[in-house]
């Protein structure tokens, strides 16, 4: 699918200027995700940068030390996204929750509004905070903190939801600051209802 | 000086049971700074973020690779954290903008109100750039790009604004989630004025 | 595609006991559209109201006394319905432009940050403007209308304007009184580009 | 006496030139009213929508169809008005709350802070949501219904709260949108207390 | 007539127990005002405040080393505690507006939404600093001062707008610590215009 | 240590040409402090507004009448200043809080975020109730003054917190409007903590 009319607002160098080990990266993303996401190539203006970005978002999104299921993060970076109405995260981790849900109405509620959504307590919990921790840092405290652990959160998911929350805090800012443009693919992606019965992937902690 | 009554609400693994790189990274954190930042202590709960965080902060705040002067990133650290009202990046990096411009003035003015600081106009709009990203990210677009144009930023400069203030808008929130207490210590450092005639270093560009 | 859990929170009389009427008005939108729009199911609970719904609904958007074309009336319709976060008339207006534009991408970017996408200044007038209407309708004054009119609007179309921001600030609150969810298949419909040149439709004026 | 210097910032066609139906039902209104309303003059300069707008407005705030009482109704009118600052609906409004309770300092009360006034629960929770629907619609949600159900409001109580609140949500914007003017006879009128005791209409459910 | 069902949340001492200087200071109120204003029992109990509050109100109020007029003094009371919606002095000052300048319009107009009233550019710039400084006051700085110059203010009167502002600003709050209920006689006095032409105390600077 | 830049953007009448009562009043605080507070010289553009400053001032913040200890009235004026992010009165207070409870770190925690500070329930209650009527005034009710009476406090004491934080809500929008500076002196000041154990002061009512 084409491209949009720009990635990002910034310069992005050609890829073949890269050194190996980004170049090698953009590949096996291509091959694993039938795309180059366009985060990566408009980070590329600055190296260092990417290599930072990739290193913090494989341990924070896709790490095996959290107990918070790969859709869950997803599910925290959309609603973190919706509150920042960043386009480009909402496209691209909408896609993600559709996908890994099976359920296309649960991404859209997510980028809409999470609290219209039928969740268990354990995601309106943590929905609930990543809202709170992104509109209103300075009014969280312990009575949030309590909050968590009364859904189930332990001390590693607090500091991961931290972590998470955080990190879409910043990649939605930086977005804006690029006016960074969402591949194309993403919208038409994984908008059949796969899953049945419907939101059962959601409801279940999958670990 | 002793610590205050907690560093972070999250547990705090003994630092001898750390990996080595840590533990060295640590003990030269003691020998050049006087201290061991708290951040570092409560965010080895989850050693591959502490590695990630140390990265990244040392890359963004103190890489070579940027023509904003480490007085300035420290600078939009302060205001970020205003911003959000986030005590421990408030303490650690008011802090540093009283040493960095030898203007205690200088950081109190950014703590509470970069409004009323009298600055050059490129810090101004700096600094109004970090405090629009993180308070209203959604309301950012083109006119802001050109703002920061106009004050003599180039795509670099606009590229190295995004990550800093990217940056704090996560470790605040990071330092919320944990209820991070910054080292005592940093309370009565570089209170003296220093730099004549005043504010010198926070008005001139170094680099 | 079966329907969402839930349609209304409130009660929903069985279509078979509604007049005569209402009963082909809904059939005449099953073969018109090929479903029942659930917003009219939902008002059914009291007749008289949802006939003035779909009085006043098709004057407004679907009339011919208004030179604002039907996509443009749709783009204002989302943009109010992002403001106030309803889920129920993102989905069902999101789909309308994602229709009537031929363009999925212009659908997305006016549900999640309509300030992202590339606009016309006549399109991003009236949007800024049913934006402000539907956020701050206090501060809306004089420098608003003069600002409509230097972008080509005339006092028919800023009555027109008025209307549909005034329209779907109603059904926004109706939806969420009601905890309305829209038809399961908008969510997959219109996913692909259709028009192009992209975006020419919604560049264009079409009367 | 004499009107306001403009009663639209749009154009206001000669009364004679409409049709007979509007003319009759103008002469109704000021036979019965002792005046015509402003608003049925400013939205004359589209006479579909005027007709649609008396259908709705009269089906909504004077129907039979309805538990709430006709002052309840317009108590509503005037906190939804206030919340958005609706200088025509506060003025028109306020005196029907005056008129109807025979309590000058009850639309006083509505007018400038509702939390303020002596209310009973009922009042209370149907003002508060009247306020937050108003302010707010993202948030509504069951906890919201749940709270309208334990003051007493049942199903369709919580549908005519939804359409009061919702219409003037829509008529505060149109009658920014068009600077509208009230009638400067609601200033002088009903300002004398007639009930006693003092307040008594809006403490009871007349129905 | 009658006083509302309370004055103050606070107890209130009887007026015969008061020191000399205030009873003799409150049969005056009575003699030139033909009441006595509420907020004056109700800070008597604490006989030092209202002391010191009656020579600051009226030092500010109605000292005569200030340019601006009476009316235009109270038109400030009135938008600040619009802005902060307080009802005691919303009542009170909105009766001063409405006497002082013969124009009950006006009066409505301040309490309602300053916005929509026809002012002068000099009471424009006016009641837009009153607005500013006391909902946003972190953003006031020189571009406030300098629109307030190109009105016409000078240093005297800035600095006489900065006192009113800020005495409403307390009183607002005073009056809502104490639920503070104002005379009901305010209600209905001067309802009817007066001057002709229309507002043209309010548009004259009367020294 | 010299003075900032300026004092105020008003002028300042030379200290000699101020009558005998001022001129000994600004001896006696030198005496007294060690400097004349900056407050003191800008307002004396208005000697009449000067004395009654003093006077209401020295009544909130020093009388006797008041069973709130100075350390606590200090506390209140230092957050609603934090609320308004007023410079001048959160340096020249911030200090007093540093100096009255020995405890710097207080006067920084005070100053950035209340709400992380370890107080007890009194002292959160107190200062729960500053932010709120600072920043919301038009929802402060009698939930609020039952809150204030759970935590101990009193009809008198709720009359003294509408005192001191109504009196900084007006000095802070002076400062503003001033653009005040305070002296230099006060960033220095009171830097090392003094009483053991820490907070001590800040916890114990001292009456």
């Amino acid at each position: 699918m084409p491209q949009p009319k720009h990635i990002s607002k910034l310069p992005i160098p050609s890829e073949a200027t890269l050194d190996a080990d980004l170049r090698r990266y953009f590949a096996i993303c291509r091959e694993k995700l039938g795309l180059l996401p366009n985060v990566l190539a408009a980070l590329s203006f600055k190296p260092a940068r990417l290599r930072n970005f990739i290193s913090t978002y494989n341990e924070i999104m896709l790490g095996e030390d959290s107990r918070l299921s790969k859709l869950e993060r997803e599910m925290i970076a959309v609603v973190v996204s919706s509150c920042n109405r960043c386009y480009y995260c909402l496209v691209a981790h909408g896609q993600a929750v559709r996908e890994l849900s099976g359920d296309p109405e649960l991404g859209e509620l997510l980028v809409m509004n999470y609290r219209v959504a039928e969740l268990s307590k354990r995601h309106r919990a943590m929905l609930d905070y990543a809202w709170k921790l992104t509109a209103t840092p300075a009014e969280v405290g312990e009575a949030d903190r309590a909050a968590l652990r009364k859904a189930g959160f332990n001390d590693s998911d607090i500091f991961d939801l931290g972590e998470i929350i955080g990190l879409f805090n910043l990649s939605n800012r930086m977005a804006m600051t690029l006016d960074m443009m969402p591949n194309r693919d993403y919208h038409a992606m994984h908008r059949e209802t796969r899953v049945r019965p419907r939101r059962a992937a959601a409801r279940t902690r999958t670990r």
